[in-house]
Formats: structure tokens, C-alpha cells, sequence
């Protein structure tokens, strides 16, 4: 058994290693629902979709998220009402992508949500129709939001996640994090009993941040990671100082972090015992394991299914 | 000025012939909305798109609904999940056609109506954004629906518009018909004034039991109709017996109506002082004049643009 904390395309990737080496049966990964958004109407969970969508092998590989061989019908045709909308409207807006068969995908999860089912159960559901055979379970049933403030000449102002990060293109100086609604939500069934249960629980190389921070701030989760921590490996997302994706190596240095393995040991050393670096930080092992965290030193580029799973080999014999 | 109480797809190709005649900035058309339909969390209201595609020239000629040149992907995507849903569910249903670039419409209605805007302003937004110049407007902001009470198999059941007519085909025994939430609601801005100060007010050729009804049960539209009656005429949606397009001819026989021209004029007659038939009635008109109804024979088919403007000119030429 092996239960892995997930966000969006690092994680995705990482799991299509992982279900290589492991059997998929024998895998829960635990996704963060604090980008989700409600866009005309419809519940969206981004990083949900990414994971379900790369282990189906149906993703965009280009792009990372959304589905491969796309069609963009709705989302042309909704240029003619964004154009035409009154002024302070955001409805017809089309800076979220949303192809014509990822719609699908938010048309199902909407209506199942409307009648009545947990949004755990509609999880499910979505990856049992793909044929995904990981157990996917998304971090609450309750709304969490993560809500970024950011800088926009001078003034600080609260925006939703993907309004930060698609819609702002992650571009703009991030003052704070908060996870709206993160107080009073559980952990949805199963998250905690896959923590204590799990032979290995793996932090994916996600932002720490914005993906797996949400996941921490749901009620119980924290202190459920905490006593697996001996259990507890963590892959680094920075890699040479940088991210390989997105925003976290910047968002890192903007909230005063150091932007670096030691950066992410430090972030991570309540919850895990171990993190996995890539060879181009071996010189900072040292420096990882002086903040009390194991430090494995292997290549974490995934740059195809055979890397990916040679990474899930190692994070999953490093303790 | 001249005002039109309109269903779908009849409505609709004499709302084209009427411009023709008629400058549209002069026509306001009052949309029945009783067969609006909520899927997937988005907003459908079917009879307005078809109206305002229709006048925006961008109709499928071939169903008259729905928009030419669409793509399905959304819904053959939705497939999926339909297949694997749970038993119960309705989600992920592929009964209801929605192309990929109608879907946009749904999308951006459903959005502006969760921003608080009124369905009035929201109409005539997506019919401005598609340049059409009639005046649309829902019969109410309210939500009201029409239901059906089919007898299956020896069971009567009541379903709403859209699962009787597009879900069961409209093949099943109409019982009866109620207007759920029509007590309660009222009509949109402009809707009593449109009737009041037409020089003629049109009843198309739709189905005067699920299209007109339900204009006709929000609450002051009625009295406002019969306060014009003089002004009003009405074109028979049944030739010769028959509807040319939809369940109106079967179900004025199963609700205990006369499915002729004869029938149309008893319904019409509180609130019309014309009925304009189809020259394959034109023995009827006897029939139709007794029932205190002036009746005018004329073509009514309108297989294209020139014979809908004739129509149409018949029409307010008819007082």
C-alpha cells in the first residue's frame, strides 16, 4: 500500500511511474481540490483531472493538463458573449481553457455534485470511467479555496487560485496563501486511514505551497502525516534553484522561503523523514539532512514513463 | 409597433418573415420559457435560443434547432460517463442535444444568472451579441415550468417539458398539463407593455397547449391579452388536422380538444378576434367564425423566407 499527496502535472507524472512498479490497486493518491473552481456554473477540479486524465493516457502531452487530440468549439463561441457581456460581468469568460470533451468531464461531476453525491464519490466515478485503476480521493468534500493575495501595482488584492495562476498567468508577486473554508472541512472518507495505513506515503514534487499545502490544512491531515512521518518521502519540486513547471520556485523567494532543497526540507521536516533531490543538488545533501530530513540523491526529471518510474522506484525504497 | 407571443421552431421561422416586413428595432417578442430546463447545472432555455438563432440566421436548417455547422464532442464525451454512472443517477445524460458551440450559450446564461442578473437581461444579451434586432423577451424572470402527466404503461407519471419531448420523444399519452410556479410568478419588464401598446399583437403558429399556455398562465398576461383582444390574432399551428412539426395535433386530442382549426379558435377566443388558417381549411372558416373568431385564409406554410414573409404580412394586415 502506498498513498501518494498530490497536485497536478508533476504528481500525474510521477503516478504513471509509480502504477509501473507498483500495482495500481495498491495505490491511493490524495488530490488537492484547493484550485478547483466554479466557472459558468460548473465545478472544476483541475488537478483532479490532470491526474485522472495522465494515468488514463489520455492528457495533453504538450500541455500537461487537458486531454489529448482537444476540439475548442464551446470555448471560440463564448468569445462572442465575453465581447458582448455588460461591464463588471465575468460570465462568458474565456481565459480558463475548457475543451469540448474536458467539458464533459465538469458537465458530469456538476450534475452528480447537484444531486447530492460527495464530490469523493464523483472522483470515483470520473476514474472508474476512464479506467484509472489508482484509487483517487480528492483531500475533503468540502470546499477549501485557495485564495491568493497578490501584488498588482501596488495594490494587494485576493483573487482566487486560478484567477492567479491561469488567469493572471502566474505573473504577479504573491503577498500571502489562504485556504478559504480550510477550518471547517474534513478530510474526505479514507485520506487518513491511507496515511496511517500506507507503507510509504509519498509528497509528489508538487508545490508545496499551493498543492500540498492545502492538502495539510484540511483538519486532521497535518497530525496524520506527522505520526507517519518516519514513513513520510518527499520529492523536491525545485530542482537547481528553480521549478520545472509553474510558479513555486518564485512564489518560494516572494513568501520568504529559501528557494532550494533545504528551502522544501525545511517545509517538509514536520511530516517527512525523508526527501528525494535530483543529482544536480547533490551538493546540498548535507544540507538537507542538517534540518533532520534523509536525503536521497537520484534523477527526478521525468522526462517519459521510464524516468517517471525509475523516480518511483527510488522514492519508494528510500526508507 | 407589433408584438409576438412565441414558442420554438414555428414562432421562429415567422419571426424571420416578419422582419421582412416589419422593421425588427419595431418587434418585441414575448418567449415562452415554461420549457426551460436546468442539466448538468447549466441554464437551457430552448424556445429563446431557438428564436435567437433563428433571427441571427445561424439556425440548423435541417432540425430547426440548435445552431448549423455545430460539433458534438461534448456530448459524444459526456457518453462516457453516462455509461458508467451510478443506477439513479441522471448525470452525464446525452438524451438532451447540446453541441459544443450551443453550450457556450448555456454557459454564459448560466453564469450571468449566478451573477444575479435577471433571465430578461441575460436574453437580450445573447440576442444583442448575436446582432439580432427583435426585442426578445422571457414571459417572466420566474422560474416556470411546464410539466407533463404521461401515462406509461398504465402509470402516470409527471415529468418535466424536456424529458417528455425530447426524452421520451414526445411518443407517450399526455394526461394533463400544469404550470408549475406560474401562480408565482410575474411577467418580465416590458412583457404587459408590449401587449398593451402593440398595434397588433401575434399568436404564432406553436403549440397552443405547451407554448402559448404557458404564457398565458403568468399571472396579468392573460387579462393584458384579453384587454387587446381586438388587436389580436392568432395563426393556427394545426393544417388540415395535423401539426406540421411537434405533438401539438396529438395532444389536443388527448386533452380532449378538437384538432382542427375549430379547436385552435375555442382556445384563442378569449384573447383573439382573428384566426389566420391555412388555405386547406378554408371550408372551416364557417366553423371558426362561429365561434366568435374572424377568420382569414391564407398560405401558413412557411417552407422559406419568402413564404414566412407573406405570412407574416397576411398576418398584420389580417385587423
Amino acid at each position: 500500500m502506498i498513498t501518494v499527496l498530490a497536485g497536478g502535472v508533476g504528481a500525474a507524472r510521477f503516478l504513471t511511474g509509480l502504477t509501473a512498479v507498483v500495482d495500481p490497486a495498491d495505490i491511493t493518491a490524495i488530490v488537492n481540490t484547493g484550485d478547483d473552481v466554479e466557472l459558468h456554473g460548473l465545478w472544476i477540479s483541475p488537478d483532479v483531472d490532470t491526474v485522472t486524465y495522465t494515468l488514463a493516457g489520455a492528457i495533453n502531452p504538450e500541455t500537461g493538463w487537458g486531454l489529448a487530440g482537444e476540439t475548442w468549439q464551446a470555448l471560440d463561441a463564448l468569445g462572442r458573449y465575453e465581447r458582448a457581456r455588460p461591464s463588471g460581468s465575468r460570465a462568458g469568460a474565456t481565459w480558463f481553457g475548457l475543451g469540448d470533451r474536458d467539458l464533459a468531464t465538469h458537465l458530469y461531476r456538476t450534475a452528480r455534485l447537484a444531486e447530492g453525491a460527495r464530490l469523493s464519490a464523483v472522483v470515483a466515478e470520473i476514474a472508474a470511467a476512464w479506467g484509472v485503476g489508482v484509487r483517487l480521493v480528492p483531500m475533503s468534500d468540502d470546499r477549501v479555496q485557495t485564495m491568493v493575495t497578490v501584488d498588482e501595482d501596488g495594490a494587494s488584492t485576493e483573487i482566487g487560485f486560478q484567477d492567479y495562476f491561469v488567469g493572471r498567468h502566474h505573473d504577479v508577486p504573491v503577498i500571502s496563501l489562504r485556504f478559504a473554508g480550510a477550518d471547517d472541512a474534513h478530510p474526505a472518507d479514507g485520506v487518513l486511514a491511507a496515511i496511517r495505513d500506507a507503507e510509504v506515503v509519498v509528497i509528489c514534487p508538487s508545490n508545496p505551497l499551493v498543492s500540498i499545502a492545502p492538502i495539510r490544512a484540511v483538519p486532521g491531515i497535518e497530525a496524520a502525516l506527522r505520526a507517519a512521518r518516519e514513513r513520510v518521502v518527499a520529492v523536491s519540486p525545485i530542482i537547481a534553484g528553480a521549478a520545472l513547471k509553474g510558479p513555486a520556485d518564485r512564489m518560494l523567494a516572494e513568501l520568504g522561503h529559501d528557494v532550494s532543497v533545504v528551502g522544501v526540507a525545511r517545509l517538509y521536516a514536520p511530516i517527512a523523514s525523508t526527501l528525494v533531490v535530483d543529482d544536480a543538488d547533490a551538493d546540498r545533501a548535507g544540507a538537507v539532512e542538517a534540518e533532520g530530513v534523509a536525503c536521497v540523491v537520484v534523477p527526478t526529471v521525468m522526462t517519459g514513463r521510464v524516468e517517471a518510474a525509475a523516480l518511483a522506484r527510488a522514492v519508494v525504497g528510500a526508507r
